[in-house]
């Protein structure tokens, strides 16, 4: 089950792997902000990649606020319950910490049927920590990116045989650039967006900044925070569209906002990519700026600068490409420049070592998965 | 939040203690199968007992299945989620481990509101145990039963000074009757129900069996050995119907076509008593039959001899009045034997000592809770 | 899209037409209370009838009252709007005036898919009269009953030719039996049921008493004035089981209350029958007793002698076999007393000539029908 | 219960009327795309008139198509007859046709509420008219703006006494500025917005087109043609924000993606405005252009100029103040040059006489309205 469009993107060699397997059939569920246009629809790009989509659940209920969140878990319950029983699958997969994958959790395990989660056992600092832990206490199958991971999910008393250590299947698309990722496409020609069209050649910052949940009337705030230091950098800038999430409007309308009030020709913004071409895009970046774990997990596989912004990522294991700041123009500008000064960083396997689809479709096909368990103490 | 008539019983003593602090203001939210006539509503013993129901959720869908309990749950969310919204509480309570407890759970760690989960940590033998241990994840302060429950929540990552041992409220209404808990009433004159009105003067029996929703289809098959293995006893026998839960046609409709087969003129069947009223029946029965809960904690107060069937108390502590077999009528039978020739047994605190109400209600005015939280590792 | 087992039996022999049509693909949807056990599911009828059911559809939100009812046609249209959006279906057909039928309506016509109405036009004294002229108002296509049906949906500003009377489908089935319809089954082997197996070689009564909606705190009352005058009647009687409706649980209340204060020998009680075999007891029965539309149309085609009974079918056209009656136990007495000393009366076709499902399946197949409508005036 | 920012506007005398009558109480539900950002929210206006908002109501599902549409529905009936269930009003009152009004009928009618229709009878050319109508079906009384209003609603099988002309409440507000309705503010300042701040002093437009649901393919392209004709016309603009709708991605698409395209120095974009500043907008301006029915009724009081772009007020009572145009660049460039040639339009009151609130309030009060009801025929 696909609720984002970074979902997708993060666990697209797991898919093709599953999709290739001689034992394994994929099912595949887009749902949530994944099937919706504003937030740049995943289905174009999934079935552009040749994934057939077995059913599309749309689930969002708005308010843009914390009540459409909770809402829009109990309607993906419903519908995704519906869904999955009528499919009945031999396991279900859910992937992360977003809000609405609880839905999918709660529809697996209430229907009886094996669950498998990717990317448990991590930390960081908001809500997502809750959902990720209790989709953990909902699961009967760990498939987790670090040895840290691993570590905790078996201290929260699951069974250590179903606790195993995949990598992130995030860095198996990495990898695939890493060795010649050419920026080999014109991104405004290729995905449209709205603003600028500044060269690329001489080098670019990326930003990637999403609304913190817990935090959402700052949303605003945050933002301009950003846009004030990047501005003032006057670098080529490819800015990334938040996803759907409480604070959506905070962030999007500050940008909006201050796109009205400056004349910025050297920005551009765009709703969605491919996941390659993104890796492309990001194999060639100068650094990296946000609050997205595409900071500490693909960057630091990628060797590429990343400043990461506030508390979102919060306790992440990272490698050396990341410096932390506060939501601060002054601290962002500093940080910056020490990147840019800086450079390349060397290869880290921190989050895998590109093989996680391979090894995840294996282990769903080879390991016999059980709906019920037991704490272990 | 109550959602079940049991779940209102275990809970009354903290409700009334809430109810009387200076310091608290009850919001008593009363929603799925405790609204429903068909399951004995809750809703006329909460307003006998004095307390104002500030709302009302009819949120249970229709299926007597597992998807309908994954729909259940998606509905509770959105319509509790909405009252708890409007509400605006400072903190929200949920109690134990049912299903549709995870609605509650979901929509107040997702409105950022501190969530109180009371009884968390114990260990059972089906779906429960997943529920259970996910709303751990999902609340903010944990006040447990027992000591090893308290131990399993701390390893689970909780941080300590927000687990305590109160003891169940359960028995707090046992300790009411513990001493002089004469059966001052007639059963049936009082509360009706269907079936003989078999004289209690000279002892009897209480069965109380819930469907077990991993099995639901071997439900009708469960409760037929109970039936025999009582029905052959021809001891007086009160039957109290159970909640409803997949597979509660099955258990309903082997008692329906049991009566309808069998002459049976030493039974009668309730669907519900007050909780004072209940602990009365129980204190002076002779046995109690069945894989509630109640076999384990109240009875074990006390000193009521209890035949605990099936995996449903899997590993959850018992004291020594609780004698363990399977869904077996010979078992069953041969059981009985030896609680009727034992008699009662000495009162055990392992589940409290009748102060939990009030701890409860103390903890939670004066504990400083917030919503967000991390793993202790 | 079906949704109580009482619409399937009026509405077979369209379904089997549609089915067989050259230019027709039957795509069968059954809903609400037509996929609950607890209301005599019709999933098994209709299974073994030889239909593929395409989607069951779980809407039935608990309550057994008027909310209850709203928000199951909430649900409805979000669930039916799926699989409807899902199949892609020409056109969607609807059958009478269930509450629930409104669901389906809203899905087509949000859905701009064209929508045929069944047994539009009719009126009666309830709820009813207002959902089933309102699906008049959604629906494309309207194939009537009665001449006088037609007129009025005409009247009603429909374009003349998209109104077209076939008769009722219900009647098709009943010309099956007209002819030779022996009891030849025995209805209590065949469908099980509770109560006592009395002769039906001698003549019986069959009673259908449905709750009204809008008055359904007094349905207790209702069911008991008909009980105790067909209990004075110490005949063989064959007892309908009321659908889910608003009231319901006073209607099985009164019933099961009824049962347990007196011996009644001469009564069994059915949840459901194959519709050939209903109308064949029908066919054979001295006289039906009761409010459901049966009493009107097929008993009218078969010339059973018929008590209607208050205004559940207020102003429905009727033949000279019904007698109309108060809910008063001396009324009821006083006609079943008449209608046994007049025994059978002649065939009419007030309500069809037995061809309407054929009729509906060509119509269907042949009318170009268009999702946009505008009234005629 | 108000679901739009334009029904409320159109509702407003009505309400106050409503809050300070003698024998009346206002509940005032708001829901639907009238509580979201997105579109304007509608409560902050509501909040600054000084009406008090008993419940809001989040039940927008996304989609921007006909199922989001639907099971918008579909939530609205579950959410609101929550909401009417708990507040147990005499009469329940919607207004118009828009889709989400359905919800509300449908929960007033299930929930035995007497239901009141403000602007039933009207005609147009889309599923609005499906809508309207079958809302008529469930109301109880009919408050209608025209006398061919009245006369369709009593054709349509109504209780004549039950169907009356009140004119529409719109037009009273356009009564409190038609005098002196001097644009004493200023728009961008007071209503911040998007675009450039052009002169109003010399003459303006307004635009006001929303998405035609049943062709909401089409919404993009329309949406051009529009702005193409205004373009060339370098006339200050005024520009509204379309509702929420099918289809409102493609309109708000088609005007965000002609913005980056063009440099447009005489252009604003607004979301929303208080209604009596809207009506001294609307009052001095030199056409009003696009599809709204305010083109046929506030415009035709106030004498402006309107230019009704498509079939969305198709068969709608018009005065000598519009004229007809399709989806044309040229055909509404050159009715704008007729419409700015002539000037002013005298007073019409075919839609009312400036008093509709009092009469809607007065006739509320006054009728004894049940919730049953029956066709005339």
């Amino acid at each position: 089950v696909i609720t984002a469009r970074a979902s997708y993107a993060r666990i697209k060699t797991a898919l093709t792997a599953i999709d290739q397997h001689d034992h394994l059939e994929l099912l595949l569920i887009v749902a949530a902000s994944a099937v919706l246009d504003r937030y740049g629809s995943a289905i174009e790009v999934i079935e552009k990649d040749g994934f057939k989509i077995t059913a599309r659940v749309f689930n969002v209920i708005e308010g843009g606020d914390l009540l459409g969140q909770a809402k829009t878990t109990g309607l993906g319950i419903i519908e995704l319950s519906n869904v999955i029983s009528g499919l009945a699958p031999d396991v279900v997969v859910t992937i992360a910490d977003r809000y609405e994958t609880m839905a999918t959790a709660i529809s697996a395990a209430y229907l009886n049927i094996p669950l498998v989660h990717i990317q448990g056992g991590e930390v960081s600092g908001n809500i997502d920590e809750k959902v990720r832990h209790a989709i953990t206490k909902l699961s009967d199958l760990h498939l987790v990116s670090t040895t840290e991971a691993q570590e905790r999910v078996i201290k929260m008393g699951e069974v250590p045989e179903r606790v195993i250590v995949t990598g992130c299947p995030s860095i198996d698309l990495a990898k695939e650039v890493a060795g010649n990722g050419q920026l080999d496409f014109d991104p405004y020609e290729k995905y449209g967006g709205v603003g600028a069209a500044p060269e690329v050649k001489d080098g670019y910052l990326i930003v990637m900044q999403h609304p913190v949940t817990t935090e959402y009337q700052a949303a605003r705030k945050q933002i301009e925070e950003t846009l004030s230091a990047v501005y003032r950098s006057r670098k080529t800038t490819l800015w990334f569209w938040p996803n759907v999430d409480a604070g959506s409007d905070g962030t999007s309308n500050g940008i909006r906002a201050f796109r009205e009030k400056h004349v910025i020709n050297f920005m551009h913004f765009f709703k969605n990519m491919e996941p390659l071409d993104f890796l492309k895009v990001l194999k060639n970046c100068a650094c990296l700026i946000g609050n997205s774990s595409v900071g500490l997990r693909e960057a630091a596989y990628l060797g590429v600068p990343s400043i990461n912004i506030g508390t979102r990522q919060h306790r992440r294991s990272r490698a050396t490409n990341v410096i932390d700041v506060d939501y601060d123009r002054t601290a962002i500008e500093r940080a910056l420049e020490d990147q840019l000064r800086h450079g390349a960083y060397p290869q880290s396997t921190l989050y895998g070592a590109g093989d996680a689809g391979k090894k995840i479709a294996d282990l769903i096909a080879s390991t016999e998965i059980q709906s019920a368990k037991f704490l272990t103490y």
